[in-house]
This record gives C-alpha cells, structure tokens and sequence, in this order.
C-alpha cells in the first residue's frame, strides 16, 4: 500500500494537459494534470468529472452557467454531459476524480487527446 | 453547479469521526472527516477507500502491514477487505473518496458509526 505525496508527484511530470494517474479504485481514476491556457471545449456523456485546485487557479468555462473559478483547495463536480472548458491563464495543478479509461478530451478528438500515464 | 471550498466546509462542522458529504458523482461520494485521536478498527468488504490528508497527520494501521502516515497533500487508497484503524494524535481534516452509502466504520457497528450530513 504506497501512498501518494501531491507535491511530489506533481515535481515528476511537466507536460500540461497530459493527465497523470495518481491511484484507482472502485472502477474510479485519480489524475493529476498541470493545466496551462486552454483546453479544448468538451463533455463527457457517460462521466461526472470532480476538478480539485492544488495549486494555482482554474477556470471552467460552461455554455450554459456562469464560468466556475477555482482556487487553491476548492473543487467543482462537472456532470455528465455538461460541455465545459478548463483553462488556466497562470497555470494550475488539477486534482481530478472520474470513471477510469475517461478520456481527457471527452467527446472531441483533438492534438491535446492523451494517453494517461502513470505516475512513476 | 457549486464549487466547495475545503477551508470553508471543514470550518462548518466540529465533531471528529463525523463525516461530511461534500460532494457525489459516478455513485461515488467525497466526505470530510475531522481525524481526532484513534478510531475504530473495521474494513470495508466492498469499497476501496482513498484516505487524502487536507491539514494535520493521520495514521493508518494496518494488521498485516506497517502503519501509513500521511502527512497533508498526501493521499492513501485502502483496499476492500483489508483492516484498518485511522490515528490522529494531534487532529488531521480529511478528505475521503469512496462508493456512496459506505458507512464509516465498515463492518463493525459501534459508538462511532455515524450518519453522513451534507455539507451546509
């Protein structure tokens, strides 16, 4: 049973919006992404997605609401189907819960579409 | 769509051993717990639990294994069936990640077992 250090973790990767997983279990991923600028605007039909801040601040842009912005320690719950935009003018270290094998860019197929790695 | 703020929502509730929910998706819930001294030991037979401290210290014993201490920004995932018991010498918030409807002390019933409020 190894336990995960964020900061340390987060110090193991720089590539922005390359999600990597951080733990699994009950069928649900741990990832952690650096966001930088914007990502793609996406949704995912079959997955709730939770975004935590650890460092830094976020934006989530919606079609429909107001944008969400997050800061350090603050998360939000996008739902299923929910279009939505993350992006990080300073840049952010994201904390993300969501059904393992979801793909970061949801329902577009995009150049930031990635692989998730493991975190070594 | 309600973004949480970790430091508000543990600033809103005192009791140790309580947890919170603060959020669900994917019939996952994430709860705070205010970690106070020790708890109960008990497994959980059907739930894998991730253990994330957000302030303070928390340690896990374990029968078959060395305790694991998670100091804050670090996150643990115990696995369905296997016995453990939190510590919190000196108060730890946590964060937990785990199936909706799990109750916090597993298998056992006792004096802690506790129904879980949503965060105000």
């Amino acid at each position: 049973m190894e336990k995960v250090d964020l900061s340390d973790a987060f110090d193991s990767f720089d590539e922005p919006w390359s999600p990597r997983l951080a733990g699994e279990l009950n069928g649900q991923a741990v990832k952690l992404a650096k966001a930088d600028g914007e990502f793609v605007w996406h949704q995912h039909d079959d997955a709730d997605e939770l975004f935590l801040v650890v460092s830094g601040q976020l934006r989530i842009e919606l079609r429909e609401e107001s944008d969400v912005v997050l800061r350090e320690s603050e998360f939000v719950i996008v739902p299923r189907g929910v279009e939505h935009r993350p992006v990080a003018d300073e840049g952010a270290d994201i904390l993300l819960f969501e059904p393992s094998g979801t793909q970061n860019t949801g329902n577009v197929d995009d150049e930031l579409t990635a692989e998730v790695e493991r975190i070594e």
